[in-house]
């Protein structure tokens, strides 16, 4: 059984953690604010997957003391990697894989320059999770995980296999693929539109979807990601479409990650959801204008928030 | 001296009907809810062409009760129009003419059903002022008015021009044209921008001006209401662009009237700004991504508000 380090244990690395761990792994978890609650009350996850009481939780407030583990799962927000050559040390010291669970396109280039590319694995969960309290998480849907090896190419290597075995073990649903790109340009068909109108519109996705204009809209930019993605090179198929927006239109009413983020004055993560991609569409010649636009929008948004208020440290959600 | 009626007295009806009254025409002013205050303490106009304070104003609150007038001003909010109707039939009773001075394109049209094309001029306000107060109004910038005929082909009527001396010899810079299509264009390059992102970006003139993503973005949307202008045969000169950007960095920090009326909870002049000016340009075979998106993510909120929000009687401002 691999050893597991879990960098930034939130409403997505704290689930996929404790799943872990009460599967009989041993994983060491990195918390920040939430250090001293864990070390007292442990880590609770109510869980449409059953729910899960870790009493004893290998916390660590300082990502030096973690030891070397098997496999590092980064679950911090993107606007977090700076931090990453400093968290990244002591977990991965012994040689180990990283796996980068963040959302956005190319997220695993921060990581892989700590590492390598080599020791390098991405991944979209595709999941609704909120921390709803210190060392409390909420996991309400879905949390099914698409990951594979940065590095192109590679196809499906042994210890993808393996990484996905064993969390399939620990009642995860894990999918280790040979084409992560076309896994990330799939899920930013779902996170470019849905991130990004629900801070625009201030609307919650059943909002978003509960009117003419609003699906109109969302069409809109879902089908000019699909485009994207083809002008980079990534093929998806034309039923991801409409499937996006059915599956959306079918989900339990939900906060994005995002909008959460800009209602608790916490940074946005735009770059690594819209500018990448932004920036990878252009430089393969494809315009984008709903993707720049919203883009910028989400900029101004970003600024003029983080000039007027300060970040609060309440609660966090994944997708 | 032609007498004047004003329907809507408001930021912009206001305004230039005191001008007329204080310059000794007769002005039979329309109001709504600042009738009674008007009635007992008049029309107060703080402007930066000097200040005014109609004591004795010719005021109704029902339309049936005013005189025939030889021009009649429409300067309500164009989501009052399905109104027109009603409030045309008394001042227009004598045959005279209407002067369509609303935000959009084509919003003469409404006017234009109820007297006739031969009878209807419109034009645009380039203004900054807001209602402060019942029956008090605050001018702070600008004022300029540029008018003409509603029917093509009309060149500058004789009406026109009497008009337009009229309100010059008020104190009012007025123009009468004889392209009034371009006009209206030229005046959505700021309002289809200005309007729409200070609503989405939740941000006044100043505050998008202030930084590099919301120049960017603001300059896009000015390139393409640019464009879409000239795809419906309106040939506006290049340097209308940079000069829309420039202008509105040097503006006195202004509140858009559809921020006003957003934050407000009062519904936003979206077909008139941005539903008929896309139509037109997507009818002349121009895409328009970015205004189409601006478009439904206004009627998106629109929609969302008015749910929440019941509708408040505070303040007003036009541009």
């Amino acid at each position: 059984m691999q050893r597991y380090a879990i960098i930034g244990s939130g409403a997505l690395g704290g689930l996929y953690g404790a799943r872990l761990a009460a599967a009989g792994h041993e994983v060491h978890f990195l918390f920040r604010s939430d250090y001293q609650h864990v070390r007292q009350h442990g880590l609770k996850v109510d869980s449409v997957w059953g729910d899960l009481h870790l009493h004893d939780v290998n916390a660590y407030q300082c990502a030096d003391d973690m030891p070397p583990c098997d496999v590092t799962i980064v679950a911090l927000k993107t606007t977090q990697n700076h931090h990453l050559p400093k968290l990244l040390a002591g977990p991965t010291a012994g040689g180990g894989a990283v796996l980068v669970l963040q959302n956005g396109l190319d997220v695993e280039a921060d990581s892989a320059q700590v590492v390598g590319v080599q020791r390098t694995l991405g991944g979209c969960c595709f999941l609704c999770s909120n921390k709803v309290g210190p060392g409390h998480i909420k996991h309400i849907d879905y949390g099914r995980i698409v990951f594979g090896e940065y590095s192109p190419q590679a196809g499906v290597s042994d210890r993808a296999a393996r990484i996905a075995s064993e969390l399939n073990a620990a009642g995860v649903e894990a999918i280790a693929t040979d084409d992560l790109l076309l896994t990330r340009w799939r899920k930013l068909m779902w996170n470019i539109t849905f991130n990004g109108l629900s801070v625009v519109c201030d609307a919650s996705t059943d909002q978003l979807m509960d009117g003419r204009w609003g699906e109109q809209l969302s069409l809109s930019l879902v089908r000019e990601v699909h485009a994207a993605a083809a002008a980079c090179g990534v093929s998806i198929a034309e039923d991801a479409i409409g499937t996006t927006i059915e599956h959306t239109r079918k989900m339990v009413p939900y906060d994005s990650s995002m909008r959460l983020d800009f209602l608790n004055g916490r940074p946005m993560e735009v770059e690594a959801i819209f500018g990448n991609p932004l920036r990878a569409a252009q430089a393969a010649g494809f315009d984008a204008p709903r993707i720049e636009m919203l883009y910028r929008q989400l900029k101004v948004l970003d600024q003029l928030r983080r000039g007027s208020q300060a970040a609060s440290a309440s609660s966090s959600a994944a997708t």
